[in-house]
């Protein structure tokens, strides 16, 4: 008879109800994959007697007491998907120091504290797996800690919110403004009534800290990560951009400082060109582009989010950690040997588009150049049009600098007589 | 100390030698993931004395007898990059009878004979990584096999050719003839001499037997796979895909069929929608788009060919297979429970793309329809065009139906008097 492995679910809103609905539709396939079938020991929930009729699931699974769920001696493996750091983190560590293997989409908890969470895995000898953690149902990190483990990775820019990438789009597509397409995304249900977590950044920075630890072999936590918004990109910016055949994103870019010794981790908008791979990313869809030393330029593509592709990943965690059970063995570790240095904002070398708002008179060009020469930034190419009798817009893009030298660029720009405003600045990735 | 283990690498061409140049330049980096120094046990090659100056590594480890390399004691992986049926097979099975894991690119022998290797794999406790075979660089087994382990994959549409897509892009994209483009491609290196294997489909085939296998935990070989190259694409295909809003790729397709009891496997032009995913893959790289129950539609994207992006993808196997030695494990076993028959290309539902050559007069239309319609095939389009006094172009887009019925039409067509000429018969993927 086929072995049989216990399921302690920890959660069970949009994934976690998907999660249960396909352990027991997919039950045979499973069972088939990993070697043993696997069985609901319980779902712990915040409140039972709510509807919860899910195909398959007995009513009487359901807890209030996730603790005492975690401390059953009949759970191998765990499925955390509440979110957030408390009490996640302790019901993990909890789980795993009774040896249980775990599988969590918790990105926050694995931002905040994945060295604590894999150094309890390594000492309790069980798994610890978190693909869903990372843009959604996209194969990711498998990708990056096993295929590329022979490989060098230089670079990884990515599309890992939907929400962002929604809005951008539609104002790029449809001329929306930010508010305008921030609505239109509510209304369908791609961004939450309270959108901050998407807009400002937040959670596209928790995943830009695990994936530059896995990529890099260090640990990066969520507040190294350089982190700016799109409630700022107007459409003046969209349509800057498409001049210059160009497409506004928000991207997560984890990059070697060029001496390899460091890291650098940010998340911001930024022009990208429209022959990148990434910028035909379109509505909530999610993409990952990595930049290997042998593999060269890979891209990962899919939904990043959603109940559905969410507990497909989930799920395949949960079949490996199985089989590493049945076959008494673990997955990969926790790895950080490399312990590279996360180098300020200030340290990277990026580009950057910035237009002006000028007298339309003789000389005000050599005026700004010269900002641009005092601070060894040197200019790609500047377009310049009449907005008025003596008013002007002046569009400058630079080469490559520190992101010290540019900003020092721009704040001695706006000191300027000539200049009455800096209209927008904004980073060019992805040449 | 840390350990280390003893690797025999076959063969020392294009990948084997980025392999052996990556195992001494990056030997740290390898020996911190995978838990063990990696050492370079011997190289088989077919001739000693050529010039084999691969950085880092002994002159002396080069031998001619690779059989003896395998059946060393001291050998823990063996990384097979020689191709072909024989020795490859003998010499693998060999390997892993004594006991050693291996790791190969040998998409011609996992296609003929995947079920064999396996079978020696599990018999043996030793594992078998081929990650290389399909797609180079672009990490793809893996994800299918451990990744959405928990999902069911519904399709595979693979560019798994980067010959052919080279081909195909430049009459797209310049206007090329398939003739010139084939002359470019092989002037630039990316056509051999002899490109029957890439432009007949056979490379194609290959990878798309082993990517079904996985897919549906099924065994399919080469042998399986409906097969047709790209040779007879012309021009005038490629403008009537243009005039659609559409582009001709070479496409492996690996399906359920509708039933879900079966599996279809075929590589062959067709067109595709340029707002399909798959569309805008330019030049020679690769991209495997995969339809999944949960995940939804995920797509994968990178170098499929070339001896450094190669490399990289033997050394992650040979990292992971170096992992589970020291952790005495072992990777996930060939599945084929699933043991679903490959149906007939006939059964295949798909669409087709049909240009006719037809007398200008009345009643034309309506014989050609009467032929659709006696073998149950809807249209869903039709463009005519005059081509002379009494000469038209007829271009009909049909909806979905059989291979078999879609073919009995043309064959039909063919017999009408007021058909001339069926001048182009393509399948069209991707809606």
């Amino acid at each position: 008879m086929m072995a049989s492995l216990r399921v302690a679910l920890l959660g069970c809103g949009v994934v976690g109800t998907e999660v249960a609905r396909l352990l027991h539709e997919h039950g045979d396939d499973l069972a088939a994959r990993a070697g043993a079938r696997l069985e609901l020991a319980g779902i712990a929930v915040r409140r039972v007697g709510r509807d919860r009729s899910i195909t398959g699931v007995d009513p009487s699974l359901f807890t209030t007491d996730a603790r005492a769920l975690v401390e059953r001696d009949d759970v191998d493996l765990v499925v955390e998907v509440i979110g957030g750091i408390e009490p996640a983190r302790g019901l993990l560590l909890g789980a795993m120091e009774r040896g249980a293997s775990v599988v969590t989409a918790n990105k926050a908890l694995l931002a905040e504290d994945g060295v604590t969470l894999h150094t309890a895995a390594e000492k309790h000898g069980v798994d610890l797996y978190y693909e869903a953690a990372v843009a959604g149902a996209i194969p990711l990190l498998r990708p990056l800690r096993e295929s590329l483990a022979g490989d060098r990775i230089k670079r990884v820019l990515g599309i890992v919110n939907g929400t962002t990438n929604y809005i951008l789009d539609r104002m790029d597509s449809e001329g929306s403004s930010f508010a305008e397409a921030l609505e239109e995304a509510q209304s369908l249900g791609y961004a939450e009534a309270d959108p901050t977590a998407d807009i400002e950044g937040f959670d596209a920075a928790a995943k830009a800290a695990i994936l530059a630890g896995i990529a890099f072999h260090s640990p990066v936590v969520a507040a190294d990560v350089h982190r700016e918004g799109i409630a700022d990109v107007t459409s003046a910016d969209v349509a800057s951009a498409k001049a210059m055949n160009a497409v506004v994103k928000l991207l997560a870019i984890c990059e070697l400082s060029p001496d390899g010794q460091g890291v650098g981790v940010r998340v911001h908008p930024a022009m990208l060109p429209r022959t990148h791979p990434l910028a035909s990313v379109r509505g909530a869809y999610n993409a990952v582009f990595v930049e290997a030393e042998a593999a060269g330029r890979l891209m990962f593509y899919g939904p990043g989010a959603g109940g559905v592709p969410t507990a497909s990943a989930v799920l395949g965690d949960l079949v490996t950690a199985a089989r590493n059970r049945i076959g008494d063995a673990v997955g990969p570790r926790g790895s950080w040997y490399a312990d590279r240095p996360v180098r300020p904002m200030g340290a990277t070398v990026t580009r950057y588009h910035i237009s002006l708002d000028v007298d339309d008179r003789p000389g005000v060009l050599a005026a700004v150049a010269a900002v641009f020469a005092e601070h060894d930034v040197s200019i790609e190419t500047v377009r310049q049009r009449s907005e008025g009798p003596d008013d002007a817009e002046l569009v400058v893009v630079t080469h490559q600098a520190t992101d010290d030298a540019l900003a020092a660029t721009v704040d001695g720009l706006t000191r300027l007589d000539t200049v009455r405003a800096v209209l927008s600045v904004m980073r060019v990735e992805g040449e």
